[in-house]
């Protein structure tokens, strides 16, 4: 027998049937990313359904040498929880762990397990009169381990911050699986290194999340949402710090899309239509809101917040959503810019920051800088202006083919695009990690100082590199691959 | 020429005279922790005047082998920035490293050197109708770099975070001398571990904070500060759901203290006088804040919140600041506990952290088993309910000597206040950190997993153990001593 049959047969025995399989018909879906950029081979998929049952898995992985890769929902932009085409590696599926622990309202904080949906976590928060302040495009697939393994942003950055800033406390089984449990519900607790904030975005590097505690917010009773139009994006620029003046803490959400996106939208989605009447070159979406008792202050600050805004000429055009199905209509619009555009056709995805106040000007002298060096493509930029974090998106030239561009011309604009960004002071990944695509870039850019202190940690952590092998640490210079 | 006598003839020539210093009069008072707890000796007295001659200099340090013990304020609780009795040890102030180097009103953001004094950024900020929301009773010396590296709490937390959450970038000192350039000004940034989270609350261990990024708000427009007098603990923690129920996020504050403290402070306190006629068993100081625009709204939110807590009978008596001077005396009587505290005798402080929901049954359990089981003490709290972090101070008995009491009786009277702490599930350090005060106590109660990362951790990045050696990390279990 084998030591790969071997092992199959102690992770059948240790996590039943259900919990191990090598079906391909049940494996296949999970080897490829999102995208589609990446698909890997797998010995099997563990899908335990307890801590204990993980932990053991990771002494069971660790006993056989056996490199793991953890997934969420598999809804990453990269590459992060795709096996590598070895064979070698096993999947390791948090998606059966999907309890919500404990909700107290009182204390503004729930505990739930990895494989709990986002979406999920949204209702049942909802149904306490209580909301989870993150939320993002593929809320309907991302858990909420993946979303701490990913330190994910997603549309209310801007006032609430990343999901750093929600965790409370976290449950992970270490590469030893020993289980570090700080699912501390304490506020305030400095008892030596903060040792959480590791495992956060180490995108299961250095630990398999298994639960967290996360704080909640009051319900929202009121909320109002603008889609303005725009003559560029300096001008959003002004906009949004107009907002924010007027608003305050009730500005929630502030994004911002080129006309292109609005049309490559409305082409992909049945029934959508664009909620101005004129054209804009650029749009953005604004979202105010206030607790229960704030409804009317919060009316009043959005209507002030568009009349001054058109007076002071900050805008072209602006609606305000008259109801919440239109609120609704106008954030489907935006949520729906990454499957619109990769139904598109070929592109490269580029998730940057630079400073706040660069952003315009990145976006204005990168677009016709790539647009020229690389004929034929177009690149546009949408996102979070709020946050410096813009998708800035190439798309390929007319009749490029899917797969074959990316692997070319494609990995040079990227380069071109992470220079660009480099010589802004931003960042290559502002919110979708690192994953595998981007890690080669990060050994290229990324500060050689802080690049020697994550090699460390990694390998005080996982010294036998069990945990997720390729991803998100780049090699040394010595042993890295072009 | 003896080794140290070639370190310290190296050690001038890098720094100069005024950069680095044997002078007794010049080190000794930096010899001594704040509380009088601690005296060590040190080789000299390092004070580098920019982060690179702060590298320079711990690569020299590294050469010779000679640990270092970084130091800001000297206004810490846990004599973490106070050498060991070896005279092998050198200290390095970061005091002399006092530049505020940007503050940009427009991105909320100010970037400071280590050296700079919290009261000096709370004015610099105020110049410009900023604020910097975290505060304390040792704002007059506490320095940037101390408060990151302990990862300082005060009384702003409630609403505003601790240090932690107003870091947006660091730039640290390894044990190698490598600089850590993470003084990014961006708001997002997934590139791989988030490595300024792991040197914020190091306390020294892992690096030295020379400068860094800190987010600033806008001014506060009104403030309203109410003080109550109440019959209990657990009454105050009604009151304070109360009170965030009705002030929401204008809830910037909330401390308690028993009648006890108040006591001691207006005794030690010229001029101090009880701000409420009666006498009430626990008193809390209430803070409600809003921007310029929002004055009328706190008003109103404070005087409906305290109606209607009459109404409830949730206090006994209450009264609100009638303006600045009134609100700014009330915040001295709290301010002034621990100097109040420090000069009635010896006592054993505990800053500690349990569940908010059990901090009322904590303080009722705790105070009598404390005072049964050691006769003639004293058990106090006070402090910061709405964060579950009470400092849980206990009395020497009338007569105790200080010194002895404290190395004899206070050691069991900690060792069983941290047993109590640790059955309700709380941190034997919620924001004063661990230091040398509490290593052997982390070591003693902490969970085996965490203390094994830590190790690790440390190992990893000052493998030669050069930074602030005997802080922190508690050794492994067959290397502690008692």
């Amino acid at each position: 027998m084998s030591d790969t049959q071997a092992f199959i047969e102690e992770a059948v025995s240790l996590l039943g049937s259900r919990g191990f399989t090598t079906d391909p018909e049940l494996v296949t879906p999970w080897l490829t990313d999102w995208r589609g950029r990446y698909t890997g081979k797998a010995i099997g998929l563990a899908s335990p359904s307890s801590t204990e049952e993980t932990a053991a898995f990771v002494r069971l992985c660790a006993r056989h040498g056996v490199p793991i890769v953890p997934q969420g929902g598999n809804s990453g932009m990269s590459g992060g929880a795709t096996p590598d085409e070895s064979g070698a590696q096993v999947l390791l599926s948090l998606r059966r762990m999907d309890a919500i622990r404990e909700l107290d309202t009182r204390a503004r904080q729930v505990t739930c397990d990895a494989g709990v949906i986002l979406q999920t976590l949204h209702e049942a928060a909802a149904a306490e009169r209580m909301r989870f302040p993150l939320t993002l495009g593929g809320k309907g697939s991302a858990t909420i381990g993946g979303l701490i393994s990913t330190n994910a942003g997603g549309t209310q950055v801007l006032r609430h911050g990343t999901m750093r800033a929600q965790v409370l406390g976290i449950e992970a089984v270490l590469a030893d699986g020993s289980v570090f449990d700080a699912l501390t519900p304490l506020k305030k607790d400095n008892r030596g290194f903060d040792l959480k904030q590791m495992l956060i975005g180490s995108e299961g590097t250095l630990g398999i999340v298994t639960s967290a505690t996360l704080r909640l917010l009051p319900e929202i009773g009121e909320r109002m949402v603008a889609w303005v139009g725009l003559p560029t994006i300096g001008a959003a620029r002004e906009l949004l710090l107009h907002c924010g003046d007027v608003a305050g803490d009730m500005l929630e959400g502030f994004e911002v899309l080129p006309a292109h996106c609005l049309e490559a939208v409305i082409a992909h989605l049945p029934d959508a239509r664009a909620p101005l009447a004129g054209n804009h070159a650029w749009h953005a979406l604004i979202e105010l809101v206030g607790t229960a008792d704030a409804e009317d202050a919060v009316r009043a600050a959005a209507e002030k917040m568009l009349a001054e805004a058109f007076e002071k000429d900050l805008l072209e055009d602006a609606v305000l959503a008259a109801n919440e199905a239109q609120a609704d209509a106008f954030w489907l619009l935006r949520d729906s810019i990454a499957p619109a555009e990769r139904a598109i056709g070929p592109a490269m995805q580029h998730d940057i920051s630079v400073p706040v106040a660069a952003m315009a000007k990145f976006v204005e002298e990168a677009s016709p800088q790539v647009e020229a060096k690389f004929p034929g493509t177009r690149a546009v930029g949408f996102g979070h202006l709020g946050d410096g974090n813009i998708h800035f998106h190439v798309l390929a030239p007319a009749g490029a083919s899917r797969g074959e561009w990316e692997a070319d011309e494609g990995k040079r604009v990227s380069a071109f695009v992470h220079d660009l960004v480099d010589d802004f002071g931003g960042s290559i990944s502002a919110e979708h990690g690192i994953g595998q695509v981007k890690r080669d870039e990060l050994g290229r850019l990324g500060d050689p100082v802080a690049l020697a202190m994550m090699r460390s940690v990694k390998q005080a952590l996982d010294p036998d590199g069990l945990l997720n092998p390729g991803k998100l640490v780049p090699l040394a210079k010595d042993h890295a691959t072009a």
